[in-house]
């Protein structure tokens, strides 16, 4: 398998259309001849090590990631599910991608929630006012108009609301103080944000009125991070809303010295009826075996109150740009490399579901499925999701572009898992996200919190990754099936 | 002058009361015997660097200004004049000052205007939908209750509308594209603030209907800077507003594609009848001459974004600290030290006028005044307004807490600056402000932009500097009258 993957890329690969002279300055001098002892690699090891090397950096140089980023921000600003600016991204995508040299360019609806967030505000009323800047979680129910004032109780963790009894929380609102730890892989996010999700239906099961939860993010300013919570039917509906960390250090400090706080809240939050959204597709037609598909998925959709810069307008601009230098080599690749724009990431995966769902026919023709939703950092290394013949594979065929596969399980993005869950293998090219939760679900998350350079080098680490896999033809072999 | 200062220093310091040995790892190792080379100073003028400058340390190493500043912080939030987080504020400094072991603790009442800030919300409706976040300047008047709608016109400089006619900008909404340069002295802010306190009127005079102003700041954040405009009676009174920096390079960028840009403006502001405010004096009363005074002040109203803990929250906890230290010493300073608290600094300067109109009669007797208004950040250097032989003795009285007097003149910070036309010299201890446009009057001033270790080192210079000329009987001389 190695053998026929090390040919096939050593023949295929021709970077003409992108061929970029070095500054002089820059040009690497001559080669030394190899030492006698080094073992050489082969001459086709070594040839098609240096061209997707070289691709990888010429992606990078020429990289177009971060205009496409801007474009997309400026035409659509944020695009929560049902927005105009949603709408307004998807009349972008369709003038973006066959500008980026993709075919087949389609959009593939599907129904999904509408969720607003209405007008909303909080202060605390004793024992001292204070604004506090909060918003809604995503598909939180309002508050009555007026809106409800309480006493406040605070509770550190999701599982110690437990600890209470209903005499402890009934009446009240429950501000839950997790705090989350800033880590290059985010793990932080995913010990932290249960509480978000669950802490509403918890707390609700005590009797509490409401729920402030300490924003899940790294900064400390006054823009509270919003994202979706999940209610559990057993539970009445609450309103639930982030705080902004600056905000919720000022809470806390007013609960431990003892003092007696009540907050007023009021959410205009609501739940409308459906909507229909969608998809927007764009393929990179295979020169060989063209109904085999090399993935690279991203979300279109953000949430409302910043631009998506970074969730995901980065992301999409990963893939497109991916794929638009792909599609301006003097060859097609083998396989097709398509692109999926996905609506509805945010709140629901509809997009996601329904792009599984309308390709169930041909889920077994998807080699692997790529998402980038991690922002814009450097990519460090990949993962695999899928057998262990196949992650071999993968190591051999990302070596040439210096990508090492880690030992780690990928899961894949949220809106490729149900792909991987009918059996598609994903790949995590996983990057840095040490800054990305100080902007997250913020109205912070624009475009000046995006590094051009770090956006650009990501696009190349994926560009390579597609690359390689879609000049292949080795299987990547299949998920086990969760479905 | 400089003999007599020496003297008075070297007798009259004593440390007993904040005596707080090093831990021993900390502790110098004992001098080496000065060499033959060095020049020995007098006995006198050694003892009194020692004093100062290990009173200089000793304050800072036992500061409570960051507790101070978190205590005001939470007991009142934002202090906006006629707020109810104003009141709070001369509440809390009653109970602070006395605990800090000031004497003749009081309020001076004084008359202010009363603006409010009301709902706002702005966006651009073409060529895409952005929301913006804006924040009404201060005194704006308030748009139709339904807003309005227009398309902008931007402008890159205050000066650059006169180059315009009527008809280029009749109707429109004209946007202020001003950028401000960030420096550690703020000068930045002196060149680019003109278009906040003025663009209005400017505008107004050829027909705009509203004015947008890039946020005067240095961050990028999506938090805009308010501030005061100050309308020309000769122009109509239209609505003013500072857009957050990336919003302002949204709207900049949209502009500069050629698209015509069209944004929807809705402020609430309004302006209240008068409303009665309070300075708060505390003094520690001189044990020698106690009638002359070394007032430090600083203002205890703040915008009504943010919690105002570096404007100027900072500079109470520096100048309460300050006179706590020097209260706390086994001995009284020769001269009082006067805390004063300003109201109204923000949007009126009704506290600093108002103290200079109520203590006209002692003002021949106010030694000198500081004012703490530029932050938390280390203090560099002093400069002083006032007489040529005042400034020597100055420099003489400072050179033992290793504070330089440099040659610029100062000017007071705006409170005591009605006290420096009657002819009170002033001192400004120049602070580090790299960072503090960052939050200046944002919904970010908060105490977690405020670092302890240079709040700290702030009250400490302050504090020695107070000391300085407390305990000295030199005369400083009187500043030209300016009235």
């Amino acid at each position: 398998m190695r053998t026929t993957t090390t040919l096939a890329l050593a023949s295929l690969f021709s970077l003409a259309a992108c061929e970029i002279p070095a500054p002089a300055k820059h040009r690497p001098p001559p080669s030394a001849p190899p030492s006698a002892a080094t073992t050489a690699p082969t001459p086709a090891i070594e040839s098609e090590t240096r061209d997707l090397a070289r691709f990888r950096e010429e992606v990078r140089r020429s990289s177009n990631a971060y205009a496409t980023l801007v474009s997309l921000v400026d035409a659509s600003g944020a695009r929560l599910t049902g927005s105009p600016g949603y709408d307004a991204a998807v009349a972008w995508a369709k003038r973006a991608l066959p500008a980026a040299g993709l075919a087949n360019v389609r959009t593939e609806a599907v129904k999904a929630h509408h969720w607003v967030r209405g007008s909303e505000s909080a202060s605390v009323v004793a024992p001292s006012p204070h604004a506090l800047a909060i918003a809604a979680l995503g598909g939180s129910v309002g508050t009555p108009k007026e809106g409800l004032e309480a006493e406040v109780i605070e509770v550190p963790t999701l599982d110690a609301i437990d600890k209470l009894a209903p005499s402890d929380v009934a009446g009240k609102i429950v501000y839950f103080d997790t705090h989350m730890e800033r880590s290059a892989d985010g793990r932080g996010y995913g010990t932290a944000v249960p509480v978000r999700g669950k802490g509403a239906s918890r707390a609700a099961k005590l009797g509490a009125i409401a729920v402030l939860v300490r924003s899940i993010g790294t900064d400390d300013d006054r823009l509270p991070h919003t994202g979706a919570l999940r209610y559990d039917d057993a539970a009445p509906k609450i309103p639930a809303a982030a705080v902004s960390i600056a905000d919720a250090n000022l809470v806390h400090r007013l609960i431990a010295s003892g003092q007696r706080v009540r907050v007023k809240l009021a959410l205009g939050a609501e739940t409308l009826p459906d909507v229909e959204v969608a998809n927007v597709l764009g393929d990179v037609p295979g020169a060989v075996a063209p109904e085999e598909i090399v993935l690279l998925g991203a979300h279109l959709d953000s949430w409302d109150l910043g631009h998506g810069a970074e969730d995901d307008g980065a992301g999409c601009a990963i893939v497109i740009e991916a794929a638009r230098q792909i599609a301006r080599r003097a060859k097609r690749p083998r396989r097709t490399v398509r692109v999926v724009l996905y609506a509805n990431e945010e709140n629901g995966l509809a997009g996601g579901d329904g792009y599984a769902k309308a390709h169930a026919a041909e889920v077994d023709k998807h080699v692997v499925a790529l998402e980038a939703d991690f922002g814009s950092g450097p990519v460090h290394d990949a993962r695999f999701g899928g057998t262990a013949e196949g992650r071999a594979t993968l190591t051999g065929l990302l070596e040439p572009a210096a990508i090492a596969v880690a030992a780690q399980e990928a899961h894949g993005g949220a809106d490729v898992s149900s792909l991987h869950d009918l059996g598609v293998p994903v790949v995590d090219l996983v990057q840095d996200g040490t800054r990305y939760f100080d902007v997250h679900h913020t109205a912070n998350d624009t475009v000046e919190h995006v590094d051009k350079n770090e956006l650009d080098a990501a696009a190349a680490a994926f560009a390579a990754a597609a690359l390689a896999i879609a000049e292949s033809d080795a299987p990547l072999g299949r998920a086990p099936s969760k479905k």
